[in-house]
Formats: structure tokens, sequence, C-alpha cells
């Protein structure tokens, strides 16, 4: 490791041997040192979850010039903590990036993505953090038309950082970017139908299967954005608190 | 059932069998008709996590006049998908209520937090949500002191509903609460500290530890109302968008 490049952390949620990750890896490496620690089975859906009941592990894959590879066990937030404990102690990053997913977290998907919460765990850790998505789960897509898009965002982060507790969503289109925009998180929800099937030994499941709802006009809002063929780029913090009702929800509670 | 009763939805992440529950359930059936849907396992810690590689399963575990009680295999967001889409298709819940949780989740606890992330499936599913939390976690522990302050917060809800898009986490101190208070989410981060062992075979691993550091000097901060012996009450919104440097930042990267 050359210790005058900047150190750059990246996980994601689709796995260590996901396609979306290596192109992460090749553009974050003409920035800078790359440790990668990234689940090493696929990890959507399990947002901000920790594993807290079961022990974790962590094996080194990969070490070459400017380069290492650890997988784990765990959630992507569990890889955040164990590389910033263990891993990355003597050494804090000086950006961690996560993705490149398969799959849009614009809108409502930010609270069920894996890939977004290990932002946002970084972000709590005082990382300037960035998540990267497509809109596209193919596995084997082909996402080197976002490069010139992620080496701006990245360059731009990496000369002049973000706001203490702001860390960035940042959402591309398919195939295509005119342009970024930023934009705010498009209110939305998703519409579940269960679908029901027996086992062999007549017992009911349900696999979890749902259609995605926008709910929200104003062009601004990153869905729109997406629509619009621009990538989208997200501020966001960890702060659930809806403070225009405050004052109000005082008068009725207290 | 009742139909002309109010319809409230409970559930949690501590499982079926937690004491927190029970007290949940005895308080709601005073007010309404009662269906739960539970985790049949301890689920602290899995965030907003849904079960999307593997199928689901959920049980009937209890049927009374007035009270319909199911187990799933799943996560707390899982038992509200559950709920909403096969369980209370034909009869939407007036109102959603998530613990009594053992631990609290106030300041960035939610993040982590299953309880909370029941609430904010059932507000994105347009339901009047409210979690419930202890600063204690015993499992044995007496809750009852709560009772007052729930019912009292309870009632307000079902006669005045909340805003759209708005849920509340409200969190109690240990043993005794002088009052509510209206509060936003303390800043605060954890402090990681993984506890190294080895396994029998001579293999690694780790066991997740921590410690909560708030950082944080506003006394109406969530963390702060609890030091001061209140109860307190933050009303959250599923919006990660960090609006104060939309415009800044649209300098920086469009």
């Amino acid at each position: 490791m050359l210790m005058d490049r900047p150190l750059i952390f990246i996980t994601n949620d689709d796995s260590y041997y996901s396609k979306g990750i290596k192109l992460l890896i090749d553009i974050a490496s003409s920035f800078g040192d790359v440790v990668v620690l990234a689940p090493l089975t696929q990890q959507s859906g399990k947002s901000h979850s920790i594993t807290i009941s079961e022990p974790l592990r962590f094996h080194k894959m990969e070490e070459r010039e400017g380069f290492i590879g650890y997988a784990c066990w765990g959630t992507p937030v569990d890889c955040v903590k164990i590389a910033m404990d263990i891993i990355l102690r003597e050494r804090k990053p000086s950006l961690l990036l996560s993705g490149i997913n398969h799959g849009s977290n614009a809108s409502i998907n930010t609270i069920y993505s894996g890939t977004m919460a290990a932002v946002f765990e970084g972000c709590l850790e005082n990382i300037p953090s960035i998540g990267f998505s497509v809109e596209c789960h193919d596995e084997n897509a082909d996402f080197s038309y976002c490069t010139s898009s992620i080496k701006k965002i990245v360059k731009e982060v990496l000369d002049n950082g973000l706001d203490r507790n702001v860390c960035l969503n940042v959402n591309f289109p398919d195939k295509e970017i005119k342009g970024l925009k930023v934009a705010h998180q498009a209110k939305a929800y998703w519409n579940e139908t269960f679908v029901e099937r027996k086992d062999p030994m007549g017992g009911t499941y349900y696999w979890l299967s749902g259609k995605f709802i926008p709910d929200e006009k104003e062009k601004n809002a990153d869905f729109n954005v997406l629509r619009q063929g621009y990538g989208s780029i997200t501020p966001m913090q960890v702060d659930f608190t809806a403070y225009n009702v405050l004052e109000n929800y005082k008068k009725r509670f207290e």
C-alpha cells in the first residue's frame, strides 16, 4: 500500500463476486489504494441489519499492489463495522463507496437497501460515503457507461468532502446518462402480492413479491430524475425526525 | 371479531413469546380488536430487512374473543407485509403498534431497530403507526409502569390520527416516567469493539460488540429527554433527504 495515496474502502450488498463491485474497484483504483470487504453471499434487502446472535468471520481473498480484498459472512453493515474496527483500525479511509448495485435504490428503496445501509454506516462513522446503483437487475449487465459520471462524483468528494452527517445516494438510469441532477427522495410505496405455494408435504409457504408504485409528481424527485434520463444524486442523512410536525405534536402529546 | 371496534395490528422484533408484546396486547385490547403477527424468533438488529431469497411461513397461535395471534418465520417488516397482503386484506387496521421493545430505540438506534422498521413499514402502508421501547434489556422486566402513558398516546392517535407519512417512535426511561416530551432524534454513534475468539478447530471468529456514544447537547433530543426522566415521542418519516444541503450540492455536482 502506498501511504501517500488516499485510501478508499469499498463494499456492496450483491456480494464479493458481483460484476458491479469490480467496476467500482477499477474506477477507485485510479484515485487511490483500495480495500474491499464485501459479503460472501447476496445480501439484497438486508437493510441496516447487523449480526448479533451469530459470530462473524472474514477472509482475505486477494492482494496485489494497491489492493486488498476481503469477504465476510455477514451483512453490508457488518462489513463496514469489521472494516473500521479491525482491518482499517490504523488507517481511516478517505472515502467509502458501496455498489455498484444491480437495481435502483432511488425513492423508498433506500430503506430496504443493503447498499445504502453500508453508506449510512460509513456516514455515522464520519467517513464521506457514496452509494452507486443502476436501474438494471441483470447480474451480467455492462455498467461501463457509468464510469465518467462516477469518476466526476468521486473526484469532487475526494477534493472537497461532504458535510458532516451527509452522504450520497447516486442512481443511474439503464443504458445512457444525459447528465447529473441533485434530487430529493421520491415518495412511493410497494404493493405486495405474496405468491402462495405448497411444499411436497402439503405445507403452505409464501414468496414475497410486489410492485413499486411511485407516488410523487415533483420533477426534482430522484425517481423522476431517472425517468428523464439523468443520474440522480440524493444527499442523505440518518435522521428520521419529521421536523415539520414537532411543534404541533407538542400540543397534542405533552 | 366485533367489526364496530377499531382493529389494532401489533408486531415486534423480540418475538411472539416476549413479555413486552403481551403488555401491549393487553393495553390495545381495551381499545379494540387485536390481531398479532410477530416473528417466531428474536429479530433484534434486523432493521428494515425483508426475506426475498427464502420462502415465508406463518401459523395461527391463539384465537379468543377480540384477539387472533399469528407467528411468522421472518423479520418484523415481513410480518407487516404478510399481515397487510394476506391476513388483513379485507379489513385494514386503524392502528399499528410495535413493541414494547426490551431496549431503547432512541437516537440512531432507530436505524438498527426491527421494532421501528415495522413502524416505518406501517407508515409506508398509510396506517397510523407507533413503536414503543423501554430503556431496559431485561426480558423479565415489568413494564406496567408504562401503561398509562401508552394508553394516553394510543387514545390520542385513535381519536385524531397522525399526519400522512408521519409515525411515532416512543421511548420510556427505565422504572419511572415523569411525563411525555416531543423530541427530535439525537445524534450519536456506536464505538465497535469486536471480540475475537477461536473455535475448537483453531479458526478465528468475531462477536459484534460496542458502546453507544451520545453526541448531542440539545436538551430536546430524544436521548436527552430520557436522561431527564421523561418518555420521548419522536415523530418520524421515511425520508433520508438532507434538504439543507440540496441547493449547495446542485452547484457542486450538476
